[in-house]
C-alpha cells in the first residue's frame, strides 16, 4: 500500500483478548488534516460511536483503535472507558482529548479493559511511521481471516496524488456482529464539508451496497482523512479534480467493500447484484438490496440452481410501484434467463448450471424503467453460515 | 372441525404431480353467500391469483383449488388456462365463469396440466359434502408435512355461529417457495364490505405477522366466505356482535398461522416475539418483524444461545425513531435479560439457557414509548433450511 504524506500509524499489542498478535493502532494525521466519517445508523450503537460521533466537529489529529473489545452494551462505564482511552493518548501527545476519535471492535457486552489499552498506547506511538499500513491492517483484525486494504494513486493537475484505506469485517455477519471499520486517507487538500460529502457518496455505493445477511453492527464507522500535503491544487466542489478524486475514492472503497464480502464468514461464492435500466438508483438500490438479502436466493446460489423463480420472486417484492415483470430481463452472467416474465425461451439448464458454477456471478436484472443503474454485492447462504452464527457463545 | 352451513367440499385426485393422494380441492358456497379474499402483494403473481382477484367482484359461489403446480412464471398461457378451469367447472354446474375463483400451488414455471384437472372436476363435485374439510386440508397440501385446519363455535345472540378454516404452507420458505394458501368459511350473515374489513384486520395480526425468510410467494391467498345460513342475526359494522365473530375469526386465523410456522421446514424452535408498550401497533410490528428475521437472532435461537446482544441491535436498526435503548427491557420467556440497554443485572447465563432449550420460545420487548403491542411468529434458522432450499432444484 503507497503511504500517504501526513499520515502516520503505530500498533501494539494490549493483550485485549489475546497475546498473539497486536490488537491496538494509533492513526496520527498531520496539522490541519480535515477529517470526515459516518457511523452506524444502528440506534444500539457502541460507546466509542457516541464518543467520536462528538469528538469529530473538533479536527481529529488522532484515532485509537481496539480490536477483542466492541465496548457496546456497557452502558455509562463505557462512554467513561472510550474517553479515557482518548485521554490518555491525548495526554501522551499533549493535546485535548476532544482531538481523538476511538473505534472498537470485537465481542460486546464486556467492559473494556482500559489498563491493557492505556499501557499499549506508548508502545504504539513509538511505533508511529508512515510505512505502517499493513500492520494497521493487521491490528484491526477481529475474526477476519486476512488483512483487507487498497491503495492507488492519480495525477490532478500534474500532482500526485494518494488515496490508501484498510478495513476490518467479515461480511456484517461474524460471530457478535462483526464491525464493519475502514480508515482511509488522502494526501489531497479537501475542505472538511467536501470531504464528507466525498465520503457519503462513496459509502452509499460501496459499503452500504454490501450485504451478507442485512444485520448492521453496532460499531460500523468509516473515516476520510485528508492530510493537504499535496497542496499545490486543491480539490473543490464542481472541479474535474473533485471528480478525478471522488472516482479513485469510490474504487478505494469498493474495494475494500468486496473484500468483506469474500471475507464473509461461510461465504463460498461472491453474489454481484447488478439492477439497470431503473428509473432511479434508489429504486436500482432497492431492488439490488432485496435480492441479495433473500435467503432463497442466497441458498440456490450456495447449491450452484439457476433458480430464476426465486429471483423473479424476489424483485416481484421489492416494493417497487407499478412494475412491470413482464418487461424484466435477467442473466446470470452471460446466460438470459428471464424475458418476458418468465424462462427465456432460448435458455437452458445446462447453461445456466455452468454460470452457477462460477466463484463469481453477476445476476444482471433490467427493469426496463430508465436509465440508472445501481450494483450490490453479496455472497451464498452456506451450512457454514449457520455453523458459525450458531455455534458461537456470548 | 365443524362442518359449516352452507359449504360444501369436494376432492379428487388430478394426477397433477403424482397419483398418491388428492391433489384437487372443489369448494361450493350456498347462494347469497358473500365471499372476501386477500392476496399476494409480490408484483410477480401467478395466473390463477390475476383470474380470482377479477372474479372476488361477482360473488363467486365456487373455489377450485389445484397442488402440485402454481400455474406462475407461465406468461399468456397461464392465464388461459386458469380462466380454462374456472370454465370447466362453471360448465358442469351451470353458472357463469367468473363465479369461480381459481388458486394453485406447487413448482413454478411449468403449464398447468389442464387436462388432468378437468378430468377430475366431475369426481371431485361428485364427492362434495360438508363433511369434507379434513379431506380438503390434506387436498392442497404441498410440501406440508401435516394437513392444517382450525375451527370454533361461538354464540352471538343465542345464536351459535361457525368458523371453520383450513391452510397450506410450511413457513413460506418452502423450496419454490410454497404458497400460503387459506380458506375459511362461516355461516354468520355478514355483507361483503364488512366480510372483507374482518379479514382484513385477522390477517395483519395473524398470516401477516408471520416469518420464516421474509421471502413471499407468488400465489398467496386468503379467502374468506360467509354463507348466511344462520341468519337469525347479522353481523354489523359497530356492533358487539360485530366484535364477537372478529375475535373469532382472528383466534382461528392465528391458530392456521401457527401451524404453518410450526410446519417451516427446517424449523426446531417456534420464536413468538411480543413487543409491547410502543407508540403504535405499526411501531410494534416493524420492530417484532425485524427481530424475528434477523439470520443472527435466528441462529442464535437455533444454537438455544440466549444472546441478547444480537436481539438488541436487531431492535437497533428497525428504524425506529428517537428511540431510547437505554429504555428497552427484554425477556426470554420469564427470564428478564436486559435492562437500560445492557444485561440485565440480575440475569444469569443459566436461566437464559434454560428457556433458550424450550421448543416455544417468547422474547418480550418493551419499548417504553406507549402503550401499543404486536405479536410476530418465526422459527430458527438451521442447518436443515439451508439443506432444503439449497438441494432442491427447479
Amino acid at each position: 500500500m503507497h503511504p500517504v504524506r501526513g499520515v502516520e500509524l503505530g500498533t501494539a499489542c494490549a493483550g485485549i483478548k489475546q497475546n498473539r498478535r497486536d490488537d491496538l493502532l494509533v492513526m496520527k494525521f498531520s496539522e490541519d488534516s480535515t477529517c470526515a466519517a459516518l457511523f452506524t445508523q444502528n440506534a444500539f450503537c457502541a460507546a466509542p460511536v457516541i464518543v467520536a460521533r462528538k469528538h469529530l466537529a473538533k479536527a481529529p489529529r488522532y484515532l485509537i483503535v481496539n480490536s477483542g473489545n466492541a465496548n457496546a452494551g456497557t452502558g455509562k462505564r463505557g462512554l467513561e472507558d472510550a474517553l479515557r482511552t482518548c485521554n490518555s493518548l491525548s495526554t501522551e501527545v499533549g493535546l485535548p482529548a476532544e482531538k481523538v476519535l476511538p473505534f472498537s471492535t470485537g465481542v460486546i457486552g464486556e467492559n473494556l479493559p482500559v489498563l491493557k489499552v492505556e499501557e499499549a498506547i506508548p508502545v504504539a506511538l513509538a511505533s508511529l511511521s508512515e510505512d505502517n499500513w499493513g500492520a494497521a491492517a493487521k491490528a484491526i483484525m477481529t475474526t477476519d481471516s486476512r488483512p483487507k486494504g487498497a491503495s492507488l494513486q492519480l495525477d490532478i493537475e500534474g500532482q500526485k496524488i494518494t488515496i490508501t484505506g484498510i478495513s476490518k469485517g467479515s461480511g456484517m455477519i461474524h460471530p457478535n456482529m462483526a464491525t464493519m471499520l475502514a480508515f482511509i486517507a488522502t494526501d489531497a487538500v479537501v475542505d472538511q464539508p467536501l470531504l464528507q460529502q466525498c465520503l457519503k457518496e462513496a459509502v452509499d455505493v460501496s459499503f452500504n451496497c454490501i450485504s451478507v445477511d442485512g444485520d448492521t453492527s453496532t460499531n460500523d464507522s468509516c473515516v476520510l482523512a485528508a492530510t493537504g500535503n499535496i497542496n499545490e491544487v486543491e480539490i473543490k466542489a464542481g472541479t474535474n479534480a473533485k471528480v478525478l478524486f471522488s472516482e479513485a475514492l469510490v474504487t478505494v472503497c469498493k474495494q475494500l467493500a468486496e473484500e468483506i464480502v469474500l471475507d464473509g464468514e461461510g461465504a463460498t461464492k461472491l453474489m454481484r447484484v447488478v439492477v439497470e435500466n431503473a428509473a432511479s438508483e434508489e429504486e436500482a438500490k432497492q431492488v439490488g438490496m432485496v435480492v441479495a438479502q433473500s435467503p432463497l436466493v442466497k441458498t440456490a446460489f450456495f447449491a450452484g440452481d439457476p433458480n430464476w423463480g426465486r429471483i423473479l420472486a424476489a424483485v416481484g417484492r421489492a416494493g417497487i410501484e407499478k412494475l412491470d415483470i413482464d418487461a424484466l430481463t435477467i442473466w446470470l452472467n452471460e446466460v438470459c434467463i428471464v424475458r418476458n416474465g418468465g424462462r427465456a425461451s432460448d435458455y437452458s439448464e445446462s447453461a445456466g448450471q455452468s454460470a452457477m458454477s462460477e466463484d463469481e456471478i453477476t445476476v444482471r436484472i433490467n427493469l426496463a424503467r430508465g436509465d440508472c443503474q445501481q450494483r450490490v454485492l453479496s455472497c451464498d447462504l452456506s451450512y457454514d453460515y449457520v455453523k458459525i452464527n450458531a455455534e458461537y457463545r456470548t
